[in-house]
Formats: C-alpha cells, sequence, structure tokens
C-alpha cells in the first residue's frame, strides 16, 4: 500500500515521499525497507535517525527533521494499531459450533452462535450468553453466569455461582471464584476453614491476564467492575472491589475487602494489605507496599508505599547520607580543635 | 429465623430487640434490614452505628451502646461462619461417580466413593483414597498416591510419586511435584538441568490455593506438614520443609531447601533466600526478604527483613533524614560564624 | 555398589573406607548409613561431621580431616547428579503412541516419535518436530510449531503461532504467547485493546518452570534465546527479548520491551522496569526493582537497584542514623554550653 493511501487511513500528513509502497509492520530498531513504525516513547525520539523503516508514524507536534518519511497523526499509537489491521495476520475466528469431546449439563443454559471447544465442561445451571468462544478445556462450574460476546482462553475456570458480564475476556488458567483465604483460629494453634460461600461479579469488557485468581468473597460479593484490565498473575483476594476503569499490572496482590477506586492504576508487583481503600486516579508505582489508605488523585511509591515526592527526597537523602557522615565528622573534628586551643 | 433463636445457636445474648426476623447475611457496609452481619476487626467499629443490618455478632467485651441489635459471642468471626451456614447456598455436594469421559489407568487403584469428573486422568501406579472429589482435568501421575477425602479443583496435578495426605484441599490449576530448578554451570557458561529425582509428601488436612507451585525435591523430599494453609500463586522449591500449621499468604517465594517452622506466618509476597530457618510462631511481614535465619516467635519486617521494632525505628530515622540535614547546617552555620569571630 | 567402584564412576578419589557398601543418597542432615550425600554449600561443612551417610563426595581442596568416607572429586554437585542417576528411580518413559481422547487436526504436521497423552489439542496448521512428548490436556494452538525432543507438561500452551525450539521442557501450566497487556486510553479514560499480533519465539534446549508465562509480541517478536532457564510462576511481557543462557529465577516480572543481555541472572521476585537493558553477565539480587540500564557485569540490589557494594553501603549507613542522630545532638549540646560560656 502506498504511504499516502495509507496515511488517509489513519487521518494523517505525510511528511517526506508520500509514494513509498508499505507491506508489513515492525519496531524502529530492527524494521526493515517496506516496512511501517511508530514513535511513541520520547525514550526512542533518536531511534528516528537511525531507523531504516520506510515510514513512521509521529505526533502532530513533532518537530525534528529527519531522513525519514513521517505521518503525523493524534495519537502514534492508536495509529499503529490501525495499520496493524492492515497488515498483520487477523486474529483466529473461531466458527460457531460445539466439540463433540465437549461436556455440556443438560440443565446449562446455552446462547447462540457459540465457539465451544474441544474437553470443555459446562456443569448444571450454568448460563451462557450470545456469541461466546470457548477453547478447549475451559471450565464452567455450576450455576455460573458468562455474558455474551466473551473469549475464554483454554483452560480458564468459572467456579460455583460466579457472574461474568459482556465482552469479557480471560487468558490462559484464569481462575474466578476460587476459595478465599480465610480460617479461624483454634487454642490449639490449629485453622479451620471459614465457609467462602460468596461470589465473584465481574463487569463488562473486563480483560484479565494468564494465570490470575479472584476469590470469591466470605460471603456477598468479590466485584470487579467495568473495563478493568488486569494482567497475568494478579491476585484478587475474598471481599475485594475493583472499581471501573482501572488497571492492575502483572503480579500484584490485593489484600481482602480492600477496594481500588474508579481509574486507579497498581504497577507491577504492588502489594496492598487487607481493608483499605486507595483513591479515584492514583497510582502506586512498582513494588509499592500499600500500608494505609491513598487518598485520591494521588502518587505513591516505596513499602510503606508514601507520596512519591516525599519518597524521592527521602531516597535522595538517604544517598547522601555518607556525606552528611562526612560534615558530622567535620565538625566533630573541628570542635575537638577548639577543645584544644 | 428469630434472632433469639441465632442467637442461641450460636451461644449468644441478645442486646436489643430479640424478636426481629434475619433471613440473610451481609457485611456490616452494605447489610440491609433482615440481615445479620459482625463485628470482628475494630477498625470497623465506627460502622456499627451507621449500619442497616438488623442485628450484629460482637465478642463479649464489647460495651459501646448503639441502636442496633448485638449478639455477644465469645468469637465474632467463628459465630458469623455458622450463621452463614443456616443462611447460605450450601457447597456443592459432589456425587460419587466416575465420568466416562476420564482416562483411568488399569494399574491406578482407586478408593470406594470417588467423584470422578470430565477428563480426570490417572496413571498407572496411582493410587486415590476412599471418598475424595476430583474434578474435571485433573491429573494423578504415574505412581502418585492421594489421601482419603481429599478435594481436587479442576486442573490441580499432581505429579509422578509424590504422596498426598487426607482431607487435603487443592484449587484450580495447583501443581504438586515440578521439577526444581537446579543445574549445574558448564565451563561455557551454560547450564546442565540437575535430575530432580526426590519427591513432594504433604500432611493431612492442607489447603492450596490457586496456581500454587510445590517442587519435587533435587533428592530426598520437599515437606508440607499437617493442616499447613497456603494462599494462591506461592512458590515452594525444592528440599523446602514447611513444618505443621504454617501459614503461607498469596505470592510468597521459598527458596530451595529453607525450613518454616511450626506455626509460623509469612505474609503475602514475603521472599525467602534459601538453605534458611524461620523459627517456629515467627511472623515475616508482607514484602519482606528474608536473608538470613529468623529466631523462634519474633516478628521481622523489611528487606533484608529485621526485627520489627528496630526496624520501625529506622524507617522513622529515615523519615527524619530532613530534620537532621538542617540540624547539621545550623551547626555548621554556628561553626562558621564563630571562625568569623 | 562399593564406594571404590562409584568412586571410579565419577572420577573421584577415596579418602577413607573404600570397601563400604552404598544403595541410596541423602542429604548431609538426614542420610544414614548405606547412603551417599555430598557437600557444595560451604555453609554446611560442619555437617560433614555429624552426618550419618556412609560416603561424602567434597571438592578436590577439601582439607578438613573427618571421619565419613569421602570421595573428591572436581565438582561435588554433578558428580552426585550422575551418582543420583544410578540410585535413584529412573525418569519416567513416556512411549510413543496417541491417545485416543486427544484432538487432533488433519491439518496439523506431526514428526515421529511422538508421545500424546490423554485430551491433548493440536490444531490446524501446527507442527510438532519428532520425538515430543505432550502429556495431558496440553494444548497446540494455530499455527504453533514445536521443535524436535521437547517435552511438555499437562496443561502448558502454546497459543497461535508462537514458536518453539528444540529439546524445550515446559512444566504445567506454563503458556506462551497470550497476549501483551496494551492499550490505547481514550479521553473518557477508558481502555481500548491494542491487538498484540505478534509472536513469542523460544530458542533450543529452554527450561520454563510451571505457571509461567511469556506474552506475545504487539507486534514482531517476544524472544526466548538458547538455553535459558526460567523457574515458576515468572511473568514476561511483550516484546521482551531474554537471551543466550540468561537465568530467571521464580516469581521474577519484567516490563514490555526491555533487553535482558547473555547470561544475565535475575533472582526470586525481582522485578523489572519497562524498555530496559540489563547487561551481560549482571546479577540482580532477589527482590531488586530496577529502574534504570544496568552495565555488563554488574550486581545490582535493592529497589531502585543500584550497584551492590554502593547498596551496601547505604543499608549500613542507615543502620547507623541512631548512632549519628546521637552524634548530633552531642555536638548540639556541645555548642549550646559553648554559649553559655
Amino acid at each position: 500500500m502506498r504511504i499516502q493511501e495509507l496515511a488517509e487511513k489513519v487521518s494523517g500528513e505525510v511528511i517526506g515521499n508520500s509514494d513509498g509502497e508499505i507491506h508489513a509492520v515492525g519496531g524502529l530498531h530492527e524494521a526493515v525497507a517496506g516496512q511501517i513504525s511508530f514513535l511513541s516513547n520520547p525514550k526512542y525520539r533518536k531511534l528516528l535517525h537511525s531507523t531504516s523503516a520506510s515510514a513512521v508514524l509521529v505526533s502532530r507536534d513533532w518537530d525534528e527533521p529527519t531522513d525519514v518519511t513521517l505521518i503525523k497523526v493524534e495519537n502514534p499509537d492508536a495509529a499503529f494499531a490501525e495499520v496493524c489491521k492492515i497488515f498483520c495476520p487477523p486474529p483466529i475466528r473461531y466458527q460457531p459450533g460445539i466439540d463433540p469431546t465437549s461436556v455440556i449439563s443438560d440443565h446449562a443454559t446455552l446462547g447462540k452462535n457459540l465457539h465451544i471447544g474441544p474437553h470443555v465442561v459446562i456443569e448444571k445451571g450454568a448460563v451462557i450468553g450470545d456469541d461466546c468462544v470457548l477453547l478447549s478445556g475451559v471450565l464452567i462450574s455450576e450455576n455460573a453466569r458468562l455474558g455474551a460476546g466473551s473469549l475464554l482462553h483454554a483452560g480458564a475456570v468459572l467456579r460455583e455461582n460466579v457472574i461474568v458480564g459482556d465482552r469479557v475476556i480471560l487468558h490462559n488458567h484464569v481462575v474466578i471464584g476460587s476459595d478465599g483465604f480465610g480460617y479461624t483460629v483454634e487454642k490449639d494453634g490449629s485453622r479451620t476453614k471459614v465457609p467462602q460461600v460468596g461470589i465473584v461479579r465481574l463487569g463488562d469488557d473486563v480483560e484479565i491476564g494468564a494465570h490470575t485468581c479472584v476469590d470469591r468473597a466470605r460471603f456477598g460479593e468479590t466485584l470487579i467492575g467495568n473495563r478493568v484490565k488486569i494482567d497475568n498473575l494478579v491476585q484478587i483476594a475474598h471481599n475485594v472491589v475493583i472499581e471501573d476503569d482501572v488497571v492492575l499490572v502483572s503480579q500484584v496482590g490485593i489484600s481482602g475487602s480492600t477496594v481500588v477506586k474508579q481509574k486507579a492504576i497498581l504497577a507491577g508487583q504492588v502489594g496492598v494489605a487487607g481493608h483499605l481503600t486507595i483513591g479515584a486516579n492514583s497510582v502506586v508505582g512498582a513494588q509499592g507496599g500499600v500500608t494505609k489508605d491513598v487518598p485520591p488523585a494521588t502518587y505513591v511509591w516505596g513499602t510503606p508505599a508514601t507520596d512519591f515526592k516525599k519518597y524521592s527526597k527521602t531516597l535522595s537523602n538517604i544517598n547522601r547520607l555518607g556525606k552528611l557522615q562526612d560534615r558530622v565528622a567535620a565538625l566533630e573534628a573541628k570542635l575537638a580543635d577548639g577543645d584544644k586551643d
């Protein structure tokens, strides 16, 4: 496809040779002639001068002269996603049909246009909305409900009674509704299991990464709001509430009954203690350990998690400790000299 | 059920209206009229004055006046668990029976009253005790042994030769007996796999959360004691010994050959180096990184993990570093003034 | 087997009674008469004086006198692995054959001498090399390619189009090719999924632990080099490059587009931010949080990860903060006295 034609498809403006032919996508670093790339992270701006790509999507405010042909667009990230759709293999289309090796209860309710792969199990009382795709080995347990247009990758599990919204994507081996971790401690120090009789309720347009677990509530509901995006290997304990549009990056762990308010972002490996509230639009930096409530629209980091500016100041103070010791030693020497006088 | 009747079932004393009717359970925050709630964590005591619950289970030493009807009990947590059994949907009962899609070796030994779900695989030499429930896709590998009354959720795996006790609960996708992570380093820097020829031995009444892995021993046994409770996404390396009544919270990682003694508790995301001993009844705070032995009955926190009081003092010293710098600057100014004199 | 005979098999030299009979292996701590053990970690040298083993493999430079019979070898670790092969149950041999419950597309290409277990699924366009073992429930998705001599444990998943080398071992529930975690943020704060149209490419002789996820590239390839060894529960994000002979210990998380150069080692629970480079032969200490590039052959620790010596110095400075405060207070008192004079 000619560069000019491509630019029109993404409402972009060509700076340079609009006649070049593009037939594939590539990263700035590894792209070769005939490929289109994009610049989104300013960290990579230098690569624009060395790339072999035949065209690069940049933002409209780009003003450095370069040799490569540019296509200026509103959002290079989004435009590149559009371009990928043109040049990359289309995502797999799962045709409606039920594999004969699946085991489906007569007492389950199935929607229309379902793709049910090999060895899927759907237990009694389960309800599956229209246009869902359940890949091999998926389990929909008793009385679980799955909304329309959802995609469950191989090995994903809905445990009994959980409720999942529309257009949800669960990656491989996700578990929704495992028992919460709750025990009463007996006098001899042994533990007795507290029945976890609640459920999990997931909103619409949620995506959850491979191997993530969401525990069912002790009673009531563990709640995941609409459009929540969760990465791989995340742990969400019983009775947690994750509000709409929250983002949880890989390996985050959230303890029981904590509430994460709308649009908050928890970076990778963050841990949050139980019974806390993380305010709307707040961000917890990677590996942060949250031990008390986080106000709305606040950026915290560290363990215990602290306001980012304050924490950065503390880190810089720590790094100057050697100098501070020297200064104190100098004062001590000076005063000792004074004594000698 | 009338509040008075309910109180009798949990050996409690009613303070307030014993005639009210209860028909469900709920958290203090979200409960409505007709529901019973409980107060266990003192952090929530204020909710007792705003809850809409019709009754609340509290401990016997509660002495604040409130408008809501109270039921005083020895242990509100345990009493609430009892109440849940009355009002919540009973746990699913799995009927004995063997699904025809399961694949069971003729050379396996099966106990009585087994529930074997769809697509379960039991290999030769495996031994399954009486009254076990194996849900869909469970794998019992060659010569593995599973004790009586155990419940393995969908996707749980016992690898070859491992030994699991009675009344064990394994949640979805738990792996018992994956290879330990061991290599010898060759002169060219490449690594040669060290065969992991040992096993895992689990005691009785163990519960293990979704996606947790317990690696088989390099030789000998990785050992998990009786009544050990392990949360989701925990990693236990080869030749680790976890003694009786230990609690490991979500995302803990324990390196090879470490010993965790009786009743120790490791909070979420704790990491422990290899070849260490964590003493009986000790606690490691969340995200702690244990780099040396922890004495018995000790509370440690931080990385490297340190006695909690000492670590808290250090954290407070760090937070006063700005002031310390100011004090040193003031001293320097004073002495400089002195020089001028 | 006589100790002398055993010593010859590992090119070792006997110090002590070469006539003793060995019939099993055991750890120094738990071994009994008739067993052979080994000393590799110097931390355990004291155990050599208390062990009940009948022989112990030690390195050639060992020079402490002991009562137990020693076999001096070049590498006690490697020698013990040899000895394990003699005395331990041989690893399971999976015979060629295709289980009738597997579901294999007519449009897949199968090599020779395959062991395909129960409920395995191989989709159209997939290519499986010779001598592979696919255990129960393994999924090879559309157009995925698996090299010869590989072993995939139960529940392992190759997603569509991924490419895996020869002699690869994937432990239970490993996921290769789950979607990367990428979204564009809309003006209302909601997120739109960025199609993840790239693949994962794994080299030869890679081993990956249970529950580890490797995300497919946004475009292009997420790359895992030859002889890379990855432990359990590790997260590798989209477009990451892991070069040859790298070691990633359990629960490590690596963010998008980061490059880990040859022979680097990331210890347990390390987190690495995106778009960074970790130099060849570098080591990141356990729980370290890497926030900027790490030069080659550097040992870093802490969050943010810092040169190990510098970080150790900082930790020691922090631990002396109490004393520093005392010294400043003493100076203040002295100067206050001076004022009074």
